[in-house]
């Protein structure tokens, strides 16, 4: 059985213990929130000694069903101030799982503020060791060094210098199989509190470990095999996403007229084409980059890759889509070696590309620089982690750039920058980012499928008819998946199959001895939902916070699209106890 | 009758309109608050176009009133996202009411954000000017400046550039009698919202106006000459706040144990002699300051006075406890000349002296000063209004230095900074700090009249008996008395006789030839509160907001207190429709 073990930052000792059969059934997000909402005083100080960093691998995590290596961090969030569950690919939470830990929760913080310290999680248990010599180092650094001197088979998950300055658009970066930390719990600045703990990197080795025990291996490979088979065959997941990573949509929303260009004043970028997936792809062929890869073994999806520059330098890699929109068409930038070399800063500094990005072009916006000056642009984000106020300004997301600069066009909700698709023209992302318990985050419902890209139906992206309802739907069907560490990117096949749901509930049924049905899924989903708006409540946020800001009632081109829902109607988007 | 003038700073237009009956009888802060929740969206952005900025002189205003020259100024705070009604004396309250002006509503915004106008006043009416000139300008400049051109007898209110640049705790200064900006508007940031409107002054001139219309002079004498008397013969508003200004309370609030210390660390400060009431009064005699006088012509008072360095050249005015506190005791510092230099350079740059001392304070938390370090004290706050981003981060207050230092032990409420009073040995305070709609001010029910000073009753400060009750009938009282335009400290004497209130009573209806009773006043009161909190409920604040941050848990020294009130407790605090 998979224990729960608790860690005091500030004593530095740790307890194992079993779970309690409530959390036992619970994996990923659907633990971290449960343990956040049941531990953490509501209205506490998100940097202080009583909020946790809830760290848990997904229901399936380290067995060999495919694509089920993602991580849960969750915690009170410094940022939105509600809940926050973050979700990182690497290969942490597979080395978790195959250790028998079923979830870390950092407790405490130590007395002094420079007092760092490394996690090391082996076979032999758990260890702190003191991190000072990594203190105000960048990512790729302390992963080297870390791998360097524990094993470089080891998961690695860190804060660079923006989470030691405890900055609220602080990330943890997880790092790849290739050792690059192009991985991320990016939003909600839950590097800050790993930073407000003491805690510079976590280090998992699960050298030794024996396999993750599956209660009826037949039936879970016969499951797993049918599994992988409907990720492959499905043309978002097998095909495009391998082929240009995620940023195979730039295209596809500038031509749904959805792409925010300029600080959301148009959905169209002229120069798209030059930030598109298939310029990055014929770029990485052309530059020998790698155009595939996965972020953690057992995916088949790879949307990964790794960006070198002209003379075949490695840039950046897990070059994502919603980075190069924010960084580009949001900031009229479109050099996409200058939005690499952007987004390699982001991850080396810790800090979330979109929340940055955004704030980025809110400095355009009050004229600290010019729209499209990738050169100040650089110098800018370099400050990030550094002593220079500017750095903390831009890593302390967009919302509070906004206050710095004292713009009052700040595309946020609950205080976290809205990403890369205009929810005027894709309405029902637009019901996500105004009623997820997370803030603006497209990958809470992600409602391009059924808007955009025809998966699992068809809405119009421009009406408000069937909004509420697939938002809605696909938030409960997202909770449900984060729970059980599979990557998002399968509800791609799932909402196109009725087999996928079934498959899933096969897996964990087969691992755990279980019976679940499907309905148990959804009711996962949708308790993981109760829990976190309950935490909200009790933290103070009212359906005041769940609207977008007034910026989105201007009207939106090329569409001639506004923002029209009411308070009443995106209520009935939420899914509340 | 008095006019209601609307001022669209898009347009660069205005109206007149007679106000209703309903408005016709408010003043001051029941005018502004009335106004905001009646035509500002409580969830719109506070520096946008749908916020508006109500300037009124109370009720008294203009008349020959004993100390009743005071102007309030209401919005949507952009710095707690509530109501604001934030008060000050200067001149302008008088000339306003004299020109037969009971409220400037400031509506709408330019479409550039630097285009700067002058709003101009006078009996022949209300103009725009271009205010280019102007731009960047400190307030020093800009009243002597506006002062030369329009004369130098004109009431004066500007922001520095810490207004023009929006920043969230930028002030609205005020013209004292001898044409220096040592009157704010403080806080709540309102000095922001005049920046986003685009005005960087207005100038009241009212030369050739007639005398305020009073229905029955002799009652109004004879009630007037009594009130006088009443506030003249009371030790508090009769000679302790004019011989020592209200440093005065420095000692008296130090020796109470509740000065707070180094960021709230204690309540006795070792130094407080160097910074006392007594210290101020002898340095202004020995370098031959001015030792009193009023902020407003009618001022029996006369708490103000100004400081001079030990050249004999001004160093600043209006040097008030709270500011002295908030560089001081709360920061280490103890050269009262460089507190005085601290005050100047907020005044000139045009930012609240608390929430600007309190975010130093928090920035030597952090580490990016030391304690008490008064020359790079001067250098930061020096950046204020400047492009250097450091100014930005001090003059957006504490909260928001809070969160670009990472630092959690951050004393506010609503994000407004907790000023010089330890809740925790003020306790009656503490819930004033708590409940106000307005966020953490002491002036919102100032409890340490009958916790510490034995005006008004006696109750004992380190206990929780008769502190609920105390702090909500003093919101109520001061909700009247700020729409009276009465200067707060007229309180003194009125909560020690029970002539107070009806000679208040008296004066409004010789004025208006009404027949209100003292039980109309706290009718006033209610009503004033009840809006401000309809306000705050519609903007979606809620109780959550109404608590001290988890640092009032920690035990404070000399008296080994803490904060020890529930939300339940703090609830019955609060005036609520």
């Amino acid at each position: 059985m998979a224990q729960l073990i608790r860690i005091n930052t500030r004593e530095k000792t740790h307890t194992s213990e079993f779970p309690s059969d409530e959390l036992t059934a619970l994996g990923g997000r659907g633990l971290t929130s449960k343990i956040v909402l049941d531990e953490v005083p509501a209205t506490c100080h998100a940097l202080g000694r009583d909020n946790k960093l809830v760290i848990a691998p997904g229901l399936l995590s380290g067995t060999p069903a495919t694509n089920s290596g993602r991580l849960s961090v969750g915690a009170k969030s410094p940022l939105t101030g509600g809940i926050k569950e973050s979700n990182a690919g690497g290969t942490v939470s597979q080395k978790l799982a195959r250790l028998g830990i079923k979830v870390l929760v950092l407790e405490d913080r130590p007395r002094a503020i420079d007092d760092w310290s490394v996690v090391v999680v082996t076979k032999e248990g758990v260890r702190m060791e003191s991190a000072g010599a990594y203190a105000g180092m960048g990512t790729n650094k302390i992963i080297a060094g870390l791998q360097e001197k524990y094993g470089d088979k080891t998961g690695v998950m860190c804060i660079g210098p923006a989470g030691e300055q405890r900055l609220t658009a602080a990330s943890i970066q997880v790092a790849d199989p290739s050792g690059r930390p192009g991985r991320a719990a990016g939003r909600g600045g839950l590097g800050a509190v790993l930073g407000s703990k003491g805690i510079k990197a976590i280090v998992v080795d699960d050298q030794g470990a024996d396999k993750v025990a599956i209660a009826d291996l037949d039936a879970f490979k016969t499951a797993n095999r049918a599994w992988a088979k409907l990720i492959t065959e499905h043309p978002v997941s097998g095909q495009a996403l391998g082929e240009y990573g995620t940023a195979v949509l730039v295209n596809i929303i500038n031509n749904a007229g959805a792409l925010p260009t300029q600080n959301f004043r148009s959905g169209h970028f002229d120069h798209a084409e030059d930030i598109s997936g298939e310029t990055l792809n014929a770029l990485l062929k052309q530059r020998k980059g790698i155009v595939r890869e996965g972020c953690h073994p057992g995916c088949v999806i790879k949307c990964s890759q790794c960006y070198n520059d002209k003379d075949g330098k490695v840039i950046t890699s897990g070059f994502e889509y919603e980075t190069i929109w924010a960084f580009g068409a949001h900031t009229l930038i479109h050099d996409l070696d200058d939005i690499a070399r952007l987004d390699a800063l982001c991850d080396d500094a810790g800090v979330d590309t979109i929340d940055t990005g955004v704030a980025l072009g809110i400095a355009m916006e009050a004229g600290i620089l010019d729209w499209g000056d990738s050169k100040k642009a650089i110098e800018l984000v370099s400050k990030i982690g550094t002593d220079d106020p500017m750095g903390r300004i831009l890593g302390s997301g967009a919302a509070f750039a906004g206050q710095a600069f004292g713009v009052d066009r700040v595309p946020v909700v609950k205080k976290q920058a809205i990403p890369a698709y205009d929810p005027r023209a894709v309405k029902g992302v637009g019901i996500t980012y105004a009623t997820s318990p997370h803030g603006a985050d497209h990958t809470s419902g992600y409602a391009v499928t059924a808007n955009i890209l025809g998966v699992g139906g068809s809405v119009d992206p421009l009406k408000k008819d069937g909004q509420i309802d697939l938002s809605k739907n696909l938030q409960i069907a997202t909770a449900a998946i984060d729970a059980t560490g599979l990557c998002l990117f399968v509800a791609f096949p799932v909402l196109d199959s009725e087999n996928g749901v079934p498959l899933i509930v096969d897996m964990i049924n087969a691992q755990y001895g279980l019976s679940l049905t499907p309905d148990d899924v959804v009711s996962l989903g949708i308790s993981i939902l109760e829990n976190e708006n309950k935490f909200n409540r009790m933290a103070g946020l009212t359906e005041k916070e769940d609207h977008l800001p007034e910026m989105f009632l201007e009207n939106l081109k090329p569409h001639d699209v506004t923002w029209d829902f009411s308070s009443e109607e995106l209520q009935q988007a939420k899914v509340s106890a």
